[in-house]
């Protein structure tokens, strides 16, 4: 894949992916931006052991726009969009919005807060990575070559995000439908380099330590493994990957896509295991659009190694999950899940997984 | 407050709380119920190490039924209720689709899990908590003698369900709003009696543990001194009590009201701390109310001290929050909170206080 890296009118890195290595790209960002007003910190919650991201700047974010004023398709006469060209392949630019970035160095001195409580800007980066130029597509409806490219996208920002200075954990996810508040309806995702291990990742690792300590191995591989062999849960497979409904599933609708071989991250995957995850993941999301009469709305999730620690626990792994439970009813995190990270399931992970392998009804 | 401990017609209980001692409660649950079905188990997830519940019996449960057939009113002739009298002042009784319940005990012999998943039968008890007879208040509108009595029946229940046999928290909660997924609107909470230490309260107190180690003393102690002190983020206080949104506060809006004094659960607290806390609690809710033109979906969760462990690490407080950003906007749990655990926060605590202080707008 051919790459451009240009800037836009205010300063912010935009890069074309290209699959024809013919293609010039010179277009200029003709807008009269605002210049960048980033203001983000992050504060460690001393009770749950955790930084919390304040971004405040992000509450005029763009919410919604009319199609045709979409801030992801190409650039008419009539819509000066975040892509200067009039058409491209795969883009990825930063966004306008972020929660995390590098230009922010300075905190509000205004502010105090208790002792056990840091604050420090929130430095880090958010990238929006658009998949096509074709408004109306849905990422299940994107075709194994520009998946495939894709992949490659995602690799590629992985490394290039990993070498940034302070960058702990690499994470790249799409959300879709606006059950889950998606506010641009374009086909795109995200790519959030965070200066922390997250915490969900920094438990699972932790657990991953636990059980290496106490039994030997990887915990994730084995796991993969009794799926495998018991069957009762994996939704599709092909040579290099296994996808399954995991046993102790949280959401309506939860799929784990794992590599059979171990890896860190995306950067370590081969052509063969990114050719095959293509085939298997796009199964999938085909398989979930089946299940009710409208697309499912879903988050998918890449969990990779952190960029410094612990990498020899990880597992490169994709998680997709959905808060829809019926046709026309969506899970709510109410008390016991939000208030006390008690999760309820109202189906079981066989049912869960009877349902997608069954496809249309 | 006269108590009478009486049984619906599927065998669930039924206590009736009564400000009048003279009142007689002898009415007969005369519906036809169905025997009361439930399979539940939960199941711990070796990744994340948290026990998840499932209960699929909870899909067909009671969903928005119109405001004649509300099962919490009371019985009339045309509308057979979950309360069998024709008025009360306040009722608890046993949810009738439990997530969790001592009736199960049996595990589906069909599933098979990989082997370092648990499965064990998910026992306790789930009840259901109705503030008042009258269908239309909201918990800001029951006036301060009822809540007062709230006060006592969630200390009651409390005390009851930690000596059921093993029971590790309970959970008194109220969920209001249809945007965060109440299912009936009638003014009600409800009480988990979880056999485990939920994840978040586990974390909590992991963290406490931490604290005290390195720095001696109480860590929520020493955040609410730091709170009262800086005084920024407070909304209310009065002798017993202070409210403040916290330093690292999660939701767009978020209140965390404190005792002074350091108690484990509800059943510790003195009759001046309840009734301190019923003016600043109503208090709270009214500046809650006020900020938009409709009232604020909300989660308020008590957070107790384990039945059985670390005890005195614990202080017990109440954590109220909402979902909702804008008057026309509400926060979703995307890619970042629901997939990585971390929190992105659109405003900053300051503003958040400063926004609950103003009131009305």
């Amino acid at each position: 894949m051919k790459k451009t890296t240009t800037t836009l009118a205010d300063g912010r890195e935009l890069i074309y992916y290209d699959a024809d290595a013919s293609v010039v790209r010179d277009a200029v960002d003709a807008r009269e931006l605002p210049e960048l007003h980033v203001v983000s910190e992050m504060r460690h919650d001393p009770i749950l052991d955790e930084w919390v991201v304040m971004a405040s700047h992000r509450q005029g974010r763009t919410f919604m726009p009319p199609t045709n004023r979409c801030p992801l398709c190409p650039t008419t006469a009539d819509n000066a969009t975040e892509i200067p060209d009039d058409d491209y392949d795969i883009v990825v630019f930063e966004n306008r919005f972020p929660s995390l970035t590098h230009r922010s160095d300075e905190l509000d001195p205004t502010v105090t807060v208790p002792a056990p409580v840091e604050r420090v800007p929130a430095r880090g980066r958010c990238e929006v990575v658009v998949f096509t130029s074709d408004h109306d597509r849905s990422f299940s409806q994107l075709g194994p070559d520009r998946v495939r490219r894709v992949v490659d996208v995602w690799a590629d920002r992985t490394a290039a995000l990993a070498a940034m200075p302070g960058i702990a954990q690499v994470f790249p996810f799409e959300n879709r439908g606006i059950e889950i508040g998606v506010t641009l309806t374009h086909p795109h995702g995200q790519i959030y380099a965070f200066p922390f291990v997250t915490p969900r990742t920094g438990r699972m690792l932790e657990s991953a330590r636990r059980y290496r300590d106490r039994h030997g191995g990887n915990l994730f591989a084995n796991l993969l493994a009794g799926e495998q062999r018991l069957g009762d849960r994996v939704v599709a497979a092909n040579e290099t990957w296994t996808a399954f409904v995991p046993a102790a599933a949280r959401w309506p609708i939860e799929v784990h896509l794992y590599p059979h071989r171990r890896v860190e991250d995306l950067t370590g995957l081969t052509d063969g295991e990114r050719d095959d995850f293509t085939s298997l993941y796009l199964d999938v999301l085909q398989k979930l659009d089946a299940l009710y009469e409208t697309p499912l709305p879903y988050i998918a999730a890449w969990h990779q190694a952190p960029v410094r620690q612990d990498r020899d626990l990880a597992y490169l792994h994709l998680e997709v999950f959905s808060v829809r439970r019926a046709a026309d009813k969506i899970k709510y995190l109410a008390g016991t899940e939000s208030g006390m990270g008690a999760w309820i399931n109202d189906s079981t992970p066989e049912q869960i997984a009877a349902l997608i392998r069954r496809g249309p009804r």
